[in-house]
C-alpha cells in the first residue's frame, strides 16, 4: 500500500520552522510496512493545494495531510480536500460540544466565531478527537482511497496518530508488521554494518536498518507476518543474534529508552551516585543524566572545572600534573575522577577535559582531543578520544562517549 | 521568480533523517526574495524522479535539486535530470583533477571506479566547486530556466551554496533584497506581533516577519530596491524604530549572534566573570555560556547542586531557609546566587532552582515553577518563572531565561 505525505503551511516553504512532522510521520509508516514514493509541501493556497491532492490521489492509497486546520481564513486544507473528494460540509455535534468544553477548561482563551469553523466537518468523515487542541484529525474514505487530516503542531499530531491513525492504518494492511530496536554505543555506523552484513545480505523477512546517531547506531529488526505472534518469532532469534554480536556495546532494546535512561538504570540498580567533573563539556554531561526523571536517587552535586584554578581547588588535581602534562591530558583526566569522588560522597565520577576548539589547538595536542575518565571501587578507567566536527558537535560527542564510558564502567566493576 | 525544492533519497522518505536541507535553503530562498510554491522529497528511482523533475520545470523558474550525486549506482539525480533537459553527458576534466587531488589529501579513503563517475557532467552546464567532497555542484541552464543540483550532506551543501549559488541566484533576481534581524528575548511572540501591529499592518518595503524559538523572538525587516544602498536605507529607519520599541529586550542585531554570546560580549566588556549554581537545569546554563568560543576569560567555574545537602556545602545556603521555604523558593534562589559568589572568585552568579517534573509537583509548587536569581554588585535579583511543557522544555526555558536575566542585570548594573 502506497502512502503519500502533505504537508501544508507557508511557514514551511519559507524556511520558519524545520519539518519534524514529516519525519516522525515516515518513520512510523515505514514501521507500518507502507510504502512511500512521494512527500510534498505546499502553502495554504486553495488552487495549488487542491491540484496538489488530486495528483497525491491518482497515484498514492492513503495521503496524510498535516496542518491549515486552525481556525483563519488561511487554514484551507479540511475545505479543499472535501472539494476534491466531493464531500458537503456539516456541522459536527460531538467536536462542537468538545470545542465548548475545552475553551470552559481554558479560561485564559478567548473563544471567536472562527473557533466554531473547527466544527465543520466532511459529510460522513471519521472525526478524530484531538485531546489536545480544538481541530480535530478527519479521515475521508472514497473510491478505495483514504485521505487523513491532522493538525499541523506536534504536541496535537503525535498522540492523534499514535493513539487512532497508526491502529487505523495498521487494519489497512493485510499483514502484521512487528520491529525491535536494538541500540548500541561505541561502535561506528559503518562498523555495525560490517558486523552485520551476512545478516543484511540475506535478510528478507526480517529487514535489518541501521540508523546512525551522535555517538550511537540504532538497529531496527522488522518483521511482517499473518499473526503478531508470527512476526514477533521471526523478529527475535535475530535481535537474539545481534546482541550476541554486539555484547556491551547493546546498551538498550527498548524503542524509547535514551543511554542516559540506561545509565541511570544501572546507577539505580547498583545502588551508585555519581558526581561529574566537567571541562569542555562544562556541564552538559550532568545536564544529559539530569535529564531522567529520578535522577536525584543517583546524581546529588557536581562540578564544572573550566579553569586550571578550579580544577585544583574543588578537584584538588596536582600543580605538578597540570604543569607537566597540561589540563588536557591522561593524568588530569585521572586526577580530576578521583577527586570528584573525594570530594563528594558519590560512589563513582566520570570526568572529562578536551580542547573543544574552534582555537587552542597545537600538533601535538590538536582540536577535539578528549580525555574522558571514570573513578570507580578505586579504579580509575581513562580513554583518550580524537573528535572531528565544531566545538558543538566535539563537546556533544564527548558527552556520549562519557555517559557510555560509565556505563561501560559499572559494568566491568559491578556485573 | 519562482524556485522549487526536490529534495532526493529514500533515506527522507523513511523518516531515517529530518530534513534539514529544505529548511535551510527555504529560508536563503525567502531571504533572496524569491517565492517558493512546492517543495518535493522523492526517492532514488528514475521514473519517479523523472516526472517530478519534468513536472518542476513546468511550474517553477529555478528548480533545486539536493542528493543523490554520489559515486554509487543507487545516485541518479544528474544522470536523470540531464536526460529530461536534454544534455548530453561528458567528462569534465578539471573535476576529475579536483577528485585525484581530493584522494592524494585523504590516504585513508580508497579511490573506486565509481568515484570517477562524479567526473561526468552535463554538457555546457556550470560546475561549482565543492571543496568539502568529491560531487561537484552543478547548472543546468536551457529554456529560461535553471536546474541546480547540489550535494546532499550539509557540510558540502552549506558552503557550497552560500559561495557560489546565493550570488548566483542574485543575479538573476532585478531587484536587490537586504534584510536585517533584530533578535528579543523576554517577551512573548505574541506580544511581539502586538507592539508591531501598525508596521506590519502597513508594511509592503521593507516587509516584517517573526520567528519564535524557545524564549526568544527573531524579527527580519527585509527590503527590495535597485542597488544595495537603497534597500539598506529602507532597512535602517524600520530597525530602528523596533529597536526603539523593544529596548532592553534586544539583545542582537547580528543574524548569527546567539543569545549566550550576547551574553558573553557583555561579561567581557565590563571585564566580569560569572558562575553557576543550578539545581534542576544540572549543567545546561553552564553548558552554553561554555558553547561560546573564548569562554575562558568569563568564565571558571560553577556548581550542580541537585540536592538540598550540595547547596548547603557548596553555597552555603541555610538550613532553615531550606526547611522554612524549600528548595524550590525565593529565599533559596536568593542564597544560592549569594553563595555562588562567595565561593568562587567571580564578580557575579546566576542560580536556578525549580521543579522540572513530570513529578514532585503541589499545588502550592507546580511542575514548571522556577526561581532564577543573579548576584551582582552585592545585589540580589530573584525572578519567579512558571514554565509549561515536559521536563526537558521546562529546562530549556530555565535556560534561556537565566541567561536573559543574567544579561539584563549586568545592563541594570554596570550600563
Amino acid at each position: 500500500m502506497v502512502v503519500e505525505l502533505i504537508s501544508v503551511g507557508t511557514e514551511l516553504l519559507l524556511g520558519n520552522i524545520v519539518n519534524t512532522n514529516t519525519q516522525f510521520l515516515a518513520e512510523k509508516c515505514a514501521l507500518l510496512g507502507l510504502t512511500m514514493y512521494h512527500q510534498v509541501t505546499v502553502g495554504d493556497n486553495h488552487d495549488r493545494l487542491a491540484e496538489v491532492i488530486r495528483t497525491a490521489l491518482k497515484r498514492s492509497d492513503v495521503i496524510i495531510l498535516t496542518g491549515g486546520l486552525g481556525p483563519t481564513e488561511d487554514d484551507l486544507t479540511k475545505e479543499v480536500c472535501a472539494e476534491v473528494m466531493g464531500f458537503p460540509l456539516v456541522e459536527d455535534k460531538h467536536t462542537r460540544e468538545r470545542i465548548e468544553e475545552y475553551f470552559r477548561n481554558n479560561i485564559y482563551k478567548v473563544i471567536s466565531d472562527n473557533n466554531w469553523k473547527q466544527a465543520i466537518v466532511p459529510a460522513g468523515c471519521i472525526v478524530l478527537d484531538n485531546d489536545n487542541g480544538t481541530a480535530p484529525g478527519l479521515i475521508l474514505e472514497k473510491y478505495g482511497k483514504s485521505a487523513i487530516l491532522l493538525p499541523g503542531p506536534p504536541n496535537e499530531l503525535y498522540p492523534l496518530f499514535m493513539n487512532q491513525v497508526y491502529p487505523y492504518l495498521q487494519k489497512l494492511q493485510p499483514e502484521v508488521i512487528r520491529s525491535q530496536m536494538v541500540k548500541v554505543c561505541g561502535i561506528g555506523e559503518s562498523q555495525v554494518e560490517d558486523k552485520l552484513l551476512d545478516l543484511i545480505d540475506k535478510q528478507q523477512n526480517p529487514t535489518i536498518a541501521t540508523y546512525a546517531k551522535t555517538g550511537e547506531v540504532h538497529i531496527r529488526v522488522t518483521a511482517k507476518a499473518a499473526t503478531e505472534e508470527e512476526a514477533k518469532k521471526l523478529v527475535k532469534p535475530v535481535v537474539k543474534e545481534i546482541k550476541n554480536r554486539f555484547g556491551d556495546c547493546v546498551y538498550s532494546t527498548k524503542e524509547e529508552e535514551t543511554l542516559e535512561q540506561a545509565v541511570v538504570k544501572l546507577l539505580k540498580k547498583y545502588e551508585l551516585t555519581v558526581t561529574t567533573a566537567e571541562s569542555c563539556t562544562g556541564g552538559l554531561l550532568a545536564g544529559r543524566i539530569i535529564n531522567v526523571p529520578g535522577a536525584s536517587e543517583v546524581y546529588n552535586e557536581g562540578f564544572i572545572t573550566y579553569s586550571n584554578k578550579a580544577k585544583r581547588k574543588y578537584l584538588d588535581v596536582s600543580k605538578s600534573t597540570l604543569k607537566k602534562y597540561g589540563a588536557v591530558s591522561e593524568q588530569t583526566a585521572r586526577e580530576m575522577a578521583t577527586g570528584g569522588v573525594f570530594a563528594t560522597d558519590s560512589d563513582a565520577c566520570v570526568a572529562v577535559t578536551g580542547l573543544a576548539g574552534p582555537d587552542g589547538g597545537s600538533e601535538e595536542k590538536p582540536v577535539g582531543l578528549v580525555y574522558i575518565a571514570t573513578y570507580m571501587k578505586d579504579k580509575v578507567n581513562v580513554q583518550k578520544y580524537q573528535f572531528k566536527g565544531n566545538r558543538a558537535k566535539i563537546r556533544e560527542q564527548a558527552v556520549v562517549k562519557g555517559l557510555d564510558l560509565l556505563r561501560r564502567s559499572i559494568l566491568d566493576n559491578y556485573r
